[in-house]
């Protein structure tokens, strides 16, 4: 699923489904259902509504997610229940991506932070100005490492918007918190492009689950 | 896998195996394997014996465990990355189940805590008393229940060697740190055993990494 | 803070208070307060309204608890952001005390779980069965050490409502998550008690970050 | 505490001392000790190598640091028990600072990862291009911002060494565990100065339990 110019969410596997969460829940009376009924939808919603997230933490789902590091660095903010392991420009040095947007957003002088919906009076200008600047960046990454100069230091001249990669395996309540929080609105629109990809793939996988928890 | 005189290890399913860790670990370098080789073998201990652990929190394991309340509430002293749905006795009140040792260990007049390997003189005598005082609090529990005490109240009487059930979601490195700390000599006999069951059943699943990490 | 016949909630120490709220929010905008304002109090409330928790884990709370263990089971639930240290009956093996209610209660028939606020028809009774078969659990764990039986084997038959004590180092967030769930007309009446000491004290030291997030 | 050529890290507030971890582990036998004696001196240093590392969770530390954007991801891999709010490029657009070192280490051809100790041949040709390109970042940023462009967008250019600012709450043995993988000669020189000054900062105010842990 491309997300971004160069950007990806590929769901790699998924452990459990609706049915887990009910049985899960059904533990506490010492039952067990086989087969997802009218009653056990009843549950997950139920659970979902009053707060009861303990079961939703047993399916887990494993992500392969390609995002610029200020995306990035946001997601990993959410940490309660997942695992990550990432590239690092430590040990690799080949050509980096970089993201360049399309529609570069205008400030919202309302606004504390975020964005206006709409570009900039010269969007094509600012457009060219980043790409410029991302070509300009990974040229001098190549001369450094020209130059000799180890990886891990002449990474520091990347930008910010460059692209990263990595493996995620998170809980079924963690990507539904984490969802909720960055598909708001306030949140800036990239990683919301990221949240919604995530979204619709697991509605799929859960859907009983994700209505309830969305 | 039966433990102890009641009690019961589940695996109700697994989620990745020694690949998933290697992927995980592969992934600083942006590579991947489909099949495990010598080299992936070589790298799974070699993330074990230096404390690379996160790798080994992607792969997760499904568990249905029966076990006396005193050995639950060790087992759940291990916390990161583990999910946990209990019965409950504010919500069931069928009659409860209780462990009663064979052997009654003795005091090892050495140590602070734990036990000698054999039972006390009087070994029999012993065994009597706890089931007859298992036997006892099942019936003040049933009487006080026919009085229509509530069984969120009555359960107070109940012994701590009483059986509890509950299903756990947790992760390889999880499950390799409870397993390392609850099968050393001077953790509790009971709760070795549930951590050998669990042992056993990982280290079929997880070959290459529980060696690594054990 | 007495709770319950014998239980005790007491507050060791705090790390933090509203001011420390404020600072680690507004060091987003990358702003300092030394003083708690009007427009702080407004910035914590905002805080806890859109559910923007992370400036809430940074205050900590030490307690030293006291509680049965059916109590403590239920308030282990909550894990994220606490440390627990325990007594360990495993150590030692003094005189165990136990909880014993003074109201019985009755099962409500319309609910699954819970209890009625009033004591069964036979109060007196029930208060007096279960005080004996306390008195009786307690006789025959020492009849057992006396026998030689190691004091992890002989807590086996200590009933659920066996007092333990442990000190408890956990957030703002932590604890306002656990009292919020634990104050809730659904959860057991003696966790409530619990919960409603922890309440006042952390009231007290946290005035405005406590009624925001109550 | 000044790091690199711009960083720093501030020890803002502790949260229990030596004390603190002798007394948690000392509840397991509901003893407590109010001052130091060197049998609690021993009794730390059995907790650390024998891995009982619970105890070590209950102090707290709070810091404030200032590190290069590609520091801080490394830093924020250690999760458990951190609390940590940081200032945010959507909110601010005041001119960033760039860190930019005095010696660009040369690659180690012998290793995957990692660099010598000493500078590449060109070292001030190395300086003066990531000053410069530092330099021309800072100015597209603000012609960005000129533009109209939104913060949160324009920080797409900024460099991966710029610095950002973060207070953090952690645990005594998240510390420990923190610098001992930092300190560690395969980590990148950068993070090690902040590992170090951490370090020095905790020793002095957890003498005996840093020594224990280190």
């Amino acid at each position: 699923m491309n997300v971004l110019d160069l950007g990806r969410v590929e769901l790699l596997d998924t452990f459990g489904d609706d049915l887990t969460v009910v049985n899960a829940a059904r533990v506490s009376y010492n039952k067990e259902s086989t087969e997802l009924t009218s009653k056990d939808e009843k549950l997950i919603k139920f659970l979902a509504e009053h707060n009861h997230v303990t079961p939703f933490f047993h399916p887990q789902i494993r992500l392969r997610l390609k995002m610029p590091i200020f995306v990035a660095r946001e997601w990993y903010r959410h940490q309660i229940g997942f695992a990550r392991n990432e590239v690092s420009r430590r040990y690799v040095d080949y050509e980096p991506e970089m993201y360049c947007p399309e529609l570069v957003r205008e400030r919202d002088e309302k606004l504390k932070q975020g964005s206006k919906a709409g570009g900039v009076t010269d969007n094509a200008l600012a457009v060219a100005m980043i790409k410029h600047a991302n070509e300009s960046a990974a040229e001098l990454y190549q001369e450094l490492l020209d130059m000799g100069v180890a990886p891990e230091v002449a990474r520091t001249v990347l930008p910010q918007g460059m692209y990263t990669e990595f493996i995620e395996t998170g809980s079924l309540a963690g990507y539904a918190r984490l969802c909720k929080l960055r598909l708001d609105p306030s949140a800036q629109w990239e990683i919301r492009q990221y949240a919604e990809a995530v979204s619709t793939l697991l509605r799929e996988k859960f859907p009983v689950s994700w209505a309830a928890l969305s």
